[in-house]
């Protein structure tokens, strides 16, 4: 490409196995989604890029459909391009689509919503083939009283107490998201607890969905949710379910 | 246990994701299916036993059941066997049932026929959850001629050229194996090759699918495969299909 060749904007959306991923964010010596990302472009296009996600996701969490954006000035048609990275990625990360877009698209500030899927086995036995894509607890839990329990996730909230502890003293922190969906629904053996927001937390979901199963042991009760979404300071949820279990299914842009 | 208790025989189904074993059998150093049972047992009972299945899987094949058995003395229901060993395995092992069986039982000898399963992705993107379960291959394939190829299979044949070539030297040697089903089936973007059987060689249904894929390929035609079957003398079908796509479904017992 010569220099001064026009600059593209390129989206992709990605879905990634990240049971052996240390998380979306490159990190010195160790191997993450975005890093892989980044060393396939650069294989493929012997130039270097920063390809931005819609946020990170923690080691151990798995995504459908991720979003990520980089500039480009290498003219390679989409397509081809989708297929030269997954020649050049393992199996376990794969894009589905790539785009041209308006160069102004920010994948994360351009977010409009996120959905994630929290994926509980309830059978004592768990096929080896879908465990590595659940939390497999199949010990007793009153559902019902979880299912209420999310639905107070619903809404406007401080979710301070539901993020990890080593995000909650920046100077402007704000820890306000709103929740447009929160719901629990039993499929056969599988427990999926599934919440759309505004955007989440370092660890939120994984603390919600923590939260939720403490409710269904009888541990916290609907006054206890409630008092952790309207008086966070200091207090934390307290409980952090596996990696394993989490998906980012989805992340919506205005159109 | 007093050691005048009695002997019991018991027989255990089991899933395996195979991917990050060694095959079926112990070998010393090596991570294997039997070695990890007999690991989990002996850490449970206190006592060893040889745990004997129905045959070896190669390294990377998965089980949805596979059979074995084995002879102890201790005297634990079986319900309290199944959970004590799924506690103590990797969960990429499961012991889906376990009963008790006469005395004489012998799960490779006693075992009636066997169905195994060889898995084709035929899409340009294979899901990173998918991916460890099939052979990814979206290239041309004539299926229809694929199908027709399978069902040469069927019957008593020399199945010699379809073994691994280490298995082929022995002295009494016999290589004749009854083909009770074989069948191609495509659902969605993948592609079932199905084959029912008395017995299996080394290999064999790994060479049965390679030979195939040859046959889509459009490198052997049938009248290849036929001399394979008829004349297998120092010939072999030379292409052996990886071992991500194979399963063993089921082994049949007379009841």
């Amino acid at each position: 490409m010569s220099p001064s060749a026009p600059e593209r904007r390129i989206r992709i959306t990605i879905a990634y196995d990240g049971t052996a991923f240390h998380g979306w964010q490159v990190q010195p010596g160790l191997t993450t989604i975005q890093g892989e990302l980044e060393r396939a472009y650069l294989a493929l296009s012997k130039t270097a890029v920063k390809i931005q996600g819609s946020g990170r996701t923690d080691a151990g969490v798995h995504a459908l459909a991720q979003v990520a954006a980089f500039t480009t000035t290498n003219p390679i048609p989409c397509d081809n391009l989708r297929r030269a990275m997954n020649r050049l990625l393992p199996p376990a990360i794969r894009v589905l689509h790539a785009q041209e877009v308006a160069s102004k698209f920010h994948a994360r500030f351009d977010a409009v919503s996120k959905l994630y899927e929290y994926r509980i086995f309830r059978d004592e036995i768990c096929s080896p083939f879908e465990r590595p894509y659940v939390h497999h607890f199949p010990y007793p839990l009153d559902e019902a009283k979880m299912a209420e329990a999310a639905g107070l996730f619903v809404g406007v909230h401080d979710f301070g107490a539901f993020a990890a502890s080593d995000e909650k003293y920046g100077s402007n922190y704000c820890a306000s998201r709103t929740i447009y969906l929160s719901e629990l629904v039993r499929e056969g053996p599988r427990l999926f607890f599934r919440v759309r927001g505004s955007g989440f937390l370092k660890h939120m979901v994984r603390n919600l969905a923590g939260t939720l199963i403490e409710v269904g042991k009888g541990n916290l009760g609907g006054a206890d949710v409630r008092r952790l979404l309207t008086a966070p300071g200091g207090s934390t949820s307290g409980s952090t379910a596996p990696a394993s279990g989490l998906f980012l299914v989805e992340v919506t842009y205005k159109s």
